[in-house]
């Protein structure tokens, strides 16, 4: 059979994301998006490295084999496939793409940065001293990446306001969304030795959307000296399709001008960025759109520094951009930006919001533009608020 | 034939801690050290689980389990064990006992946060405000702990003195070490759920010796807001013998007074540490003798706040208590608190001595009672320091 691509179909011929699916009685398994189908990669090309339940054997064969596969990939969705491999993506259960080993979080966003700092700091500079020599991050927690539909059960957790002496022990009040790139290494690298802004397209194999979920007002407890912890480690869900670093040459374009000039193991010839838009949906109404293109630091720098103390990197190490915001209110990627600090509530639903309720769903979509003049798209990143719960 | 287990042992059959072994020409697998010796336990128990790379499948079966074995084990070592499941604990190669999944790092010593407080924000409280209400902690990197002996290449990153105007990217300065306790994680529990302080000795499988390796100069430049990253990420060691839960009861003694009073997740009927008295050599000489009684925050309390917000953890997930510190100047953990800052050098091999140099060598054990009224040991963990690379 031929597959379908519906006309103006964000999963054309030129964005092929892959993900883990399974149908009822089947067991998870490595699978293309075309149109509104998924392709069975173990079944269309009878190779068992797709039969596995995440995609790190495959990525972990290397970006030559990424290439190749995708050249075959191309040619086999515009000609016949067997019917058997192809399965309506309503009919499939997605699951988490990828075994995540490491998960580093940056801080790229020079808006979200600098709104933070006056919200959290209101006292001192919005950015921190060394903000423009080094993209700032930290290390999340692996073991609660979760897939795109996974509830998110409210945390718990000490805050303490300002004026109040101690701190109390309750329910997140300021439950927040952050919307973020993640960038999904391929193939890993050694201990003692150093990945170069040149070696990113090697190592890379592709980017999914994140939503980093974050408990503000644990957060503003906890995180001085040591940075976030519980205000993060609880969720972090991602996109269920992994969009291929080949997919999006189309969408680079350079960074925003870097001053100062970063040192030498940060310099790109020509630092680039990606022209994603992002939209970011509460309860079915579009509340924001963050543009990936301002993001300051780029993706192949944010890797550099990663690595530049002699971290090893492994298949499945997963680094997110960090809350993507534009310079326009409706561009920031986080409530507690849009809101400013709920002082400022947005109308949704014809009621007017700060922090998520619960029962809120926020979803989180993005394209970008594809070498064949279309448009591609992301998965969506999806996550509905449960109340908190007992021991 | 019987195990010979040398009078005065710190391996006698009260302990039994459990690691990964292998011999020339044959697969890693799990043994238990008993004496001199490392029992091979897939040969000796005739059970496939000990025939994995890593001790992760039989920490998955639980703490009854756990003592299951470790009640067979004890009856063994007495009596005659097959002679091929004997190997000289000289013979054999020993590797990263766990897989691990994620690694949190606590700061749990009164002492250690105080000097460092007073090191790296001299115009402040030396503890931070949150620090008495929460044991504090961050997420560290899992990719980069690695089993004792394994070398560690000097970092290079960013670092900026405060009478500079901008960052110099080089080699670390002030390479340093934190001696800490790890606690390796047996089962884990469900995202949403958490595992209050009664729950630990259900979940928690065992102890290690930590070597927080720390790159001072690196960590001050870039930890503020979002913690430390680079400064920590390069490499931490660990010892190869997994001490369980159950050979360390003759060592629990009440950690130092509480006040003010946790809030009531962090409670327990008596809050308890463990009387570890650790050793730091450094080339060959003591230079400190770490006390792990003095930790303010509990085992206990530690696992029951990294889990409070609903965050999952998983077999493998390994948590360290942060530099441990005693009250004396000889019981400090850390270089950078042992010589003030680099303003106290200390004699080693009859040099005056500060921060590691290329070469340097540091040995970090400890020993603790056990319940026969003999002294239980941890196994080393061990690291020698070489000089930076390129590229």
């Amino acid at each position: 059979m031929r597959i379908d691509v519906p006309e103006g179909s964000l999963f054309g011929p030129a964005n092929l994301p892959y993900g883990v699916f399974s149908t009822p009685g089947t067991a998870p398994r490595v699978g293309v998006r075309v149109g509104d189908s998924v392709l069975d990669l173990a079944a269309a090309l009878g190779d068992d490295v797709f039969a596995a339940p995440t995609l790190n054997p495959f990525m972990a064969q290397g970006h030559e084999r990424w290439a190749e596969v995708r050249r075959r990939l191309t040619d086999l969705v515009s000609a016949e496939v067997p019917g058997e491999a192809v399965h309506a993506v309503a009919d499939v259960t997605l699951h988490l793409p990828v075994e995540v080993a490491d998960y580093v979080d940056f801080y790229a966003s020079e808006h979200h940065a600098s709104n933070l700092g006056r919200l959290f700091r209101p006292d001192a500079e919005p950015l921190t001293p060394n903000w423009k020599h080094l993209p700032a991050g930290y290390h999340g927690r692996a073991g609660t990446v979760v897939v795109s539909g996974t509830d998110v059960v409210r945390p718990r957790g000490q805050r303490k306001a300002p004026d109040e002496p101690s701190p109390v022990f309750g329910e997140c009040r300021r439950l927040d969304i952050e919307a973020e790139l993640g960038f999904v290494v391929g193939t890993g690298s050694a201990l003692g030795s150093t990945v170069s802004t040149s070696d990113f397209a090697s190592r890379v194999f592709g980017a999914v959307l994140v939503n980093d979920w974050s408990a503000r007002d644990i957060q503003a407890w906890e995180y001085v000296p040591l940075g976030p912890f519980l205000g993060k480690s609880f969720a972090t869900s991602v996109s269920p399709w992994v969009v291929p670093l080949a997919a999006l040459g189309a969408a680079r374009v350079p960074t925003p001008v870097q001053d100062p000039e970063p040192l030498p193991y940060l310099r790109e010839r020509e630092p680039w960025g990606l022209d994603i838009e992002l939209a970011v949906t509460w309860n079915g109404e579009e509340v924001s759109r963050p543009p990936y293109r301002e993001m300051y630091w780029s993706p192949a720098q944010m890797l550099a520094h990663l690595t530049v103390n002699g971290a090893a990197t492994r298949t499945g190490d997963l680094y997110a951009s960090g809350t993507i915001s534009g310079p326009a209110k409706d561009q920031r990627g986080a409530f507690i930006e849009l809101t400013w600090g709920g002082k400022e509530p947005v109308r949704v639903g014809g009621e007017s919001r700060t922090f998520l309720l619960d029962g809120d769903e926020v979803s989180i979509t993005a394209t970008a533009p594809a070498a064949d003049g279309t448009r591609l798209g992301f998965g969506e990143v999806r996550g509905r608020v449960l109340p908190s719960r007992d021991g």
